[in-house]
């Protein structure tokens, strides 16, 4: 089974309009809602290609209950602890072909006890898992080192583990040994940056490749870097591959690089070669760009998409 | 007791941020939550002035849980009847010192049976009330003439009502003999012009009078017109009355009209003399309008705007 951990969950709201007029007041033609979260995306996509996953995490509050029981509705399993505090929300304001305007909620703020208790939840929880994803933001309270404590305790339990996160928890999940880090550019030349302690982008394959090295020598046993409609870079193993779509995809990137992080969750749980496991998480990622609603996909677009990869060996 | 009813039920939602920039994302700054739809809103003026109060009405799914909480952290006694439908929300995006914009979601959808199950409560509630508030809009599936059979209801059980809605459910309601119709500038000249069977536009005291008189002709035993900054006009009884309030209020106009039909309940409750029970009206409204939050109001504020209300004999 796949453990996807989303410790910052959200109730994702699209407002339907007609056109965004600030200072007016707008009549909403339509309203759609998914449970997300970067964890709970991977989840949905895992539990869309059959595969046995169980999504956790920390919710909360009538947003939290929503959450749930969306993701309950959609037959995707779930042991959330439950926290206090109210769980986001994150809308976005949807306008004929304009570019989308999202507005972010703050996270809750999670206890002491409460991260306590979602720590005893995940150990026996990593019991039945084969692979552990951890995905996304932290909410206010939950200590920085929580994805190192969480790469440590999979380890422990002989569980792999996933890890796409940003910044400084990033940079602390790295330093615990996680199997796979999958930052995508903006988060690779950020934890480049830190590394070397000043600022770096990394504009080119080899300067992605010198960053996924560095993220290696930290701890990381294998980088995936997702760049956008260049596709993938992995080093992983003694080869570094780069895995590309065979077009450029129109759509919405929303949740793209979660689909990516399914497929190399599956790949990682049933131990397939890197090339075919690069190949579905580039198929999987451009089906979720295709797909009209952001956060869903089609396995038909992922079949047909996954024919269409090129995997290459660049070392 | 004072029965409020509020058919569209809504979870008022207000998100901080610094501007509004279209076709980017937000970090919202604050999230502020109260439920509202207008019957609920005077029943918290209501219960703040420490009149005994009943919201009831038609709440569904998670906003409608969230909805009753809240009335019920503040207080405020509630009887709603659960909808299978999800109760709509009213996000207004604050941004400094702009012009708040705001996004309605559509209401759930009624069905014909839990209409039925609301007009079973309804009539149980009216035991215990001398007041029936009925207010707002309908949602998608309650029958157009609603407001006319709750005002019959209420009647039957010896019930005063006050109708503050719009379009044809209040010309239909006004059609039953509510006792008090509470129209804004608007929706006195929506209404007229229903009467009349053409456009009108009220746009002088004499033109209200007029309205107000057709309104009555119509079955209204009494009508209280809110103009706004120029305060209300009343027709009631053989008189006509202007009550308007000492200096222009700065503020925020929602819920002024809410706070103004709890000072009309009030005084039906208690028998008020009209002059009275308008005073106390526009002074609530004034008070409310000063709130530096919109739906709630400072006591001290009403007894200082109270004393300075100038209420006149027109007729």
């Amino acid at each position: 089974m796949i453990l996807t951990v989303t410790l910052n969950a959200a109730l994702d709201i699209t407002y339907r309009v007609d056109a965004l007029r600030p200072q007016t007041t707008h009549r909403v033609a339509g309203v759609a809602e998914r449970p997300g979260g970067k964890g709970v995306n991977v989840a949905r996509v895992l539990h869309a290609l059959g595969e046995p996953v169980l999504a956790t995490g920390l919710a909360g509050g009538a947003t939290g209950a929503r959450i749930r029981r969306l993701l309950a509705g959609g037959g995707v399993r779930e042991a959330f602890v439950p926290i206090g505090g109210e769980s986001r929300r994150t809308l976005v304001v949807a306008a004929g072909d304009d570019e989308p305007t999202g507005f972010w909620e703050p996270g809750p703020r999670v206890t002491a006890d409460e991260w306590d208790a979602f720590l005893g939840r995940y150990r026996e929880l990593l019991a039945d898992a084969g692979v552990a994803v951890l995905s996304g933001s932290l909410p206010p309270g939950v200590p920085r080192d929580a994805y190192a404590v969480l790469v440590g305790l999979a380890a422990d339990a002989g569980v792999a583990t996933i890890l796409d996160a940003d910044g400084d928890p990033a940079y602390l999940g790295v330093r615990a040994g996680p199997d796979v880090v999958k930052p995508n550019a903006r988060e690779l030349s950020a934890l480049h940056g830190i590394i070397l302690g000043r600022s770096v982008t990394v504009g080119t394959v080899d300067g992605a490749v010198d960053a996924a090295a560095a993220i290696r020598a930290l701890g990381a046993r294998s980088v995936v870097a997702s760049l956008g409609p260049d596709g993938l870079l992995a080093a992983a193993g003694e080869r570094v591959y780069r895995a590309v779509p065979a077009e450029h995809v129109a759509g919405n990137p929303t949740g793209a690089g979660d689909a990516a992080v399914a497929g190399l969750a599956r790949g990682a749980r049933t131990g397939q070669p890197w090339p075919e496991r690069l190949r579905d998480a580039v198929a999987l990622s451009a089906a979720a760009v295709a797909a009209p609603v952001a956060g869903e996909l089609s396995l038909e677009e992922y079949e047909r998409q996954r024919a269409a990869v090129t995997v290459t060996e660049l070392r």
